[in-house]
């Protein structure tokens, strides 16, 4: 998907939302257990509601990975059945993914070639040739990580070097890479009065924003710091909506509480 | 398998080779690609050829996933058929992951529970919640990425904060969440000159070192400035062993390189 698209969807759609597939048997309501294959039968149900209300989907690989060949099967169904419904999109794999150039160049065939995923989430910490592999591919879109939700993202990030923090030096340097056109930024909600600063360092680029709702970040705040004027944020939500309840009615329930975080998001877009 | 155990291993098979599985369609003798499954059935010759000449193993999880599910069946059958040959082996799952603590855990199921590796590679930019969900299993390892073998390392690697390298950090912090019987450190064979000194700050942990052979680094260097008493390093190497000889004679020429760098190393193991 194109810059320009993305920004047409999030104006047609009137929000930024992204929703995460995090999909974790212990989790889904009890009822799917039965199903024949119940993670791909919970992101169907939760796509089904939410697709509407949302811009994108971000499955954490980790939870597919975890249940082996079941897990990878229900992921690539899961985007097939995303793609068939032919409504645009924004899918981004959230891999965190980062390795030497000729390794990197698989992990993009993975996720650009084998799946049709729009973006990956890239670590930084192996420099250029880890990242530039993804950038090869054309409307395709790496997202690395810059300054995470977690509590760790204190320990190494942090560190201040040559007046700048670790997260402040991979924004920078990987803007020689990259362009607003095919990379983004993972900038932890849980930072909210950081905002303002890495939008002035990063000012075109897309971030992705995790962290608001379970992790405790601050949506308004997000908002009002790190908008530019093309939106410039997509702000993921996954245990506040997809496990918002564990009954019967979790899909029509998911589709609620999308719509209470798009009622939010609403005076921002415009 | 104990840090005890895998000294044993490395004395009695009079080596620290670990071969790299980085099983690749493209590159395989050409008359595999017949066999049911020609990912599992190379990994198959080249683990009967080499076993006895090695102390471990290290598929890259990266060229399993590039073939979706049928990659990841190989991957699965890989690690099952070594275990099945009850020898001791160390198994490196090279998948780099690091994730938010939650999602981290869920990778730690992957690779110990789900399979049988001995060993994660973790990637460090998220810091200690991403780290410390795969300590927690006895007898299994962590391997963090310290300086790693790629040029992109000098990238945010070498950047330079409170007099020590971001690699220096970060070997030094994560030293507070494990010990040297559950972290290792990836140290690259591509910086022979930085072995003495990572040496001075990780005095008893195992380094695993990529970068010998196709990609340039000093197995001499490397011995004599990075042993320890322990012997203290897992040297791997992938192409120049697996991927020596493009015909029906693979495994005999592949066992024949392993031979080789033995040989290379016999003179520091006593």
């Amino acid at each position: 998907m194109h810059r320009a698209e993305l920004i047409a969807l999030i104006r047609q759609r009137n929000t930024m939302l992204c929703v995460g597939l995090d999909t974790d048997l212990q989790l889904i309501p009890k009822h799917l257990l039965q199903a024949e294959d119940p993670i791909f039968e919970f992101n169907k149900q939760i796509v089904d509601a939410t697709i509407d209300y949302c811009v994108a989907y971000k499955p954490n690989i980790a939870f597919y990975e975890a249940f082996g060949t079941k897990g990878w099967i229900a992921l690539e169904k899961t985007v097939e059945y995303i793609r068939s419904l032919n409504k645009p999109v924004f899918l981004i794999a959230d891999a965190k993914r980062g390795d030497i150039g000729n390794t990197s160049k698989m992990y993009a065939r993975t996720f650009f070639e084998h799946m049709d995923f729009d973006a990956v989430t890239v670590a930084p910490y192996m420099g250029e040739d880890s990242v530039t592999p993804f950038l090869e591919y054309k409307n395709k879109w790496v997202i690395v990580l810059g300054l995470t939700s977690n509590k760790g993202s204190n320990d190494f990030q942090m560190l201040r070097s040559e007046d700048q923090f670790l997260y402040e030096h991979v924004i920078t340097k990987t803007q020689q890479w990259g362009t607003p056109e095919n990379l983004m930024f993972v900038i932890g909600a849980t930072h909210p009065e950081k905002f303002k600063e890495i939008r002035s360092i990063a000012k075109d680029h897309f971030f992705l924003v995790p962290g608001v709702g379970a992790q405790g970040g601050d949506l308004n705040q997000v908002c009002a710091n790190g908008m530019n004027d093309d939106f410039g944020l997509l702000i993921n939500s996954t245990r506040q909506i997809i496990y918002a309840s564990g009954g019967e009615d979790f899909a029509a329930v998911a589709q609620s509480q999308a719509l209470d975080v798009n009622l939010q998001m609403k005076q921002y877009i415009r």
